[in-house]
């Protein structure tokens, strides 16, 4: 098997990034000099200034995204900065690039409070068609997102919490139709309550309200706890109906599913027999997950989905956030919705035909992907 | 001739920007996938935010420049907003690309205190490997430049001034040689006070120490006025060594050089009869000059430079910012210092074998331009 850390290494020294600027055209002649700058240029700027929503047809704004990221939790990582984000970001706007054909910009912030990175964002907004918030610490992404949604004219999207969320409804919406079960009669523990957990769990509160119960490093979220931030105390609402306590042992006895953004190892196999028949296991630790499948599907598990390439089903946030911004910038949506992110789910559980314990995701290099949920961002 | 303003609308339209987004490699295999996104770049990413100065030698830090506007002064249509700046810092970027393969990034602003600019800027720097202000007003931009030099580790600089004054200082350089004057005994007329025109000023002195009268749309700069900002009282100290005051009439008395950054149709033919022998005019009005050249020459002006290319000795500020920061990001230099802007001066000027009064500036066009320049910023 590849080392794809020392890969990685080798490649990005030797190409010094990954991406670069081009040109729609050549400006090898005077003429064009005049065209694309001045004078010509001045005639451009007057029509746009007279008519901001023009912009767009007149700029690369109807293609261009901001992946903003203030380097606070980066992959596993953590809070390692905004140069350390850096490579992350240029290589999300590769992916950008790649599937989607979008211009996206990286840009890493040396500030980090919600107030702060609110105030810059915004500020920094006018360049681009869309904002794509990456790698930052909950909870203060929450707040992040909240305000730029309601203050900015163009899509604002997280996508550690919304591009997992989707994906993990997408699956989970096919691995049902294998273990003949009714996803608003499940029992779902998620583990881990930071973005990506948190949003997993409004998304599937949102789709089928079935019983969920959230679990953080100090056991099941509920009301007898005092340690609780707002971020959970919120959870509390669609979560623990019957307020248990306790440990992730207590959390799992006859759960049917398992969604796992914690940490490797968390889960063995005697959890995994103490939950009901069939269970579903999404352990999407990085790059060591909660369990590992040959072990989930000897204690029983009848689908299991992991975060990483070399197993099968793989939760990939590049599934989802390609086609979501094409379709946003592509038919003019300035806000991803509930109702985009469920649509968005059931666009990529469609594409597979025919799901199997070993197929319930598409692969993040089927090309339907994107036109399919371009499609419903409308 | 052709209808630029026309063709630029057309163009743009057609187009819908000017830049976009490629990869230095494909993304078409999983392999890829994992080289250069998850996993493979979290070894990096550890890397770099352990070692950040090592962040240029695996990402475009080493090539990356922001090219920022609060589109407060826009060419000359005044303060039209960020939407109406975006495609003149498109337009830049084009030029970054082409002249000096760079890879520059359009960010428009909707800040406009210098304290917000400071703030956006920094807080976006780590992204990028230098930092090109553009279009923002005097005196704000006088500020906003001088705190941004002393708190980023990267080269700041405000193209609309020292952009302007390095090519006005190399033109200036050969038209001496024709009219056989040294430019420290000259009185020299600088008509503008604003961002350009201070720039101008400062870098004359330093370089020649002339005499020097700056007008502005009040009259002469003088210490009997009462309305200067502080920027503008600052200049007493290098101009109007005799305390003068008065209209451009007054001013203009004997000089031997008049550069105009002031407005269309300013000077006339009887005001450059009332200038000393041989006079040298650079009339930079965009996009009508404050004289054209046929009326120069006829009242015995010895040479004309003019924004425009469709005259002959073009002040264009494209001569010299490639150059500038194609020699900063390879040779690793975090501050452009007033010896790099003359030493640039001096590059451009050395590149015109004979000068003659109809060529003292190379062309923007001139492939020697960026190479010769970049070899002085060390």
């Amino acid at each position: 098997m590849t080392n794809f850390n020392e890969e990685a290494l080798r490649k990005h020294k030797e190409l010094k990034g990954k991406i670069a600027l081009s040109l729609k055209d050549s400006l090898s002649t005077q003429d064009k000099l005049s065209t694309y700058y001045t004078p010509g240029v001045g005639a451009v700027s007057s029509y746009v200034a007279k008519h901001p929503e023009e912009t767009r047809n007149y700029t690369w704004l109807n293609n261009s995204v901001a992946v903003i990221s203030d380097g606070s939790a980066v992959l596993g990582l953590g809070d390692i900065g905004p140069y350390g984000a850096l490579p992350v970001m240029e290589g999300k706007a590769m992916l950008f690039k790649h599937f989607a054909n979008i211009d996206a910009v990286p840009i890493v912030i040396d500030v980090h409070s919600a107030d702060d990175i609110v105030k810059t964002v915004e500020a920094i907004s006018p360049s681009f068609g869309g904002i794509n918030l990456e790698d930052i610490a909950a909870p203060i992404c929450f707040e992040v997102e909240e305000r730029l949604k309601k203050k900015l004219g163009i899509p604002v999207f997280h996508d550690d919490q919304h591009g997992t969320a989707i994906v993990v409804l997408a699956g989970l919406i096919n691995a049902m139709k294998i273990v003949g079960k009714d996803l608003s009669s499940c029992k779902v523990v998620v583990v881990g309550a930071g973005a990506a957990g948190t949003a997993i769990i409004k998304l599937l509160d949102i789709y089928a309200k079935p019983i969920i119960l959230a679990v953080d490093s100090k056991g099941i979220v509920s009301k007898n706890r005092g340690d609780l931030n707002p971020e959970k105390q919120k959870l509390l609402e669609i979560t623990n109906p019957k307020n248990q306590s306790g440990s992730l042992e207590v959390a799992l006895k006859d759960a049917d599913i398992f969604i796992g953004v914690s940490k490797a190892g968390l889960l063995n196999k005697e959890l995994v027999r103490s939950m009901s028949k069939n269970p579903v296991i999404f352990a999407m630790a990085n790059p060591v997950p909660e369990i590992m499948p040959e072990e989930a599907i000897l204690a029983g598990a009848a689908v299991i989905a992991t975060g990483r390439s070399d197993f099968p089903n793989q939760v990939n946030n590049a599934l989802a956030f390609p086609g979501i911004f094409r379709g946003a910038l592509d038919n003019k949506v300035v806000k991803i919705t509930d109702r985009h992110k469920i649509d968005t789910a059931k666009a990529i559980a469609n594409l597979v035909d025919k799901p199997s314990s070993e197929y319930i995701i598409p692969s993040v290099l089927d090309k339907r992907l994107v036109s399919e949920i371009a499609k419903v961002i409308i």
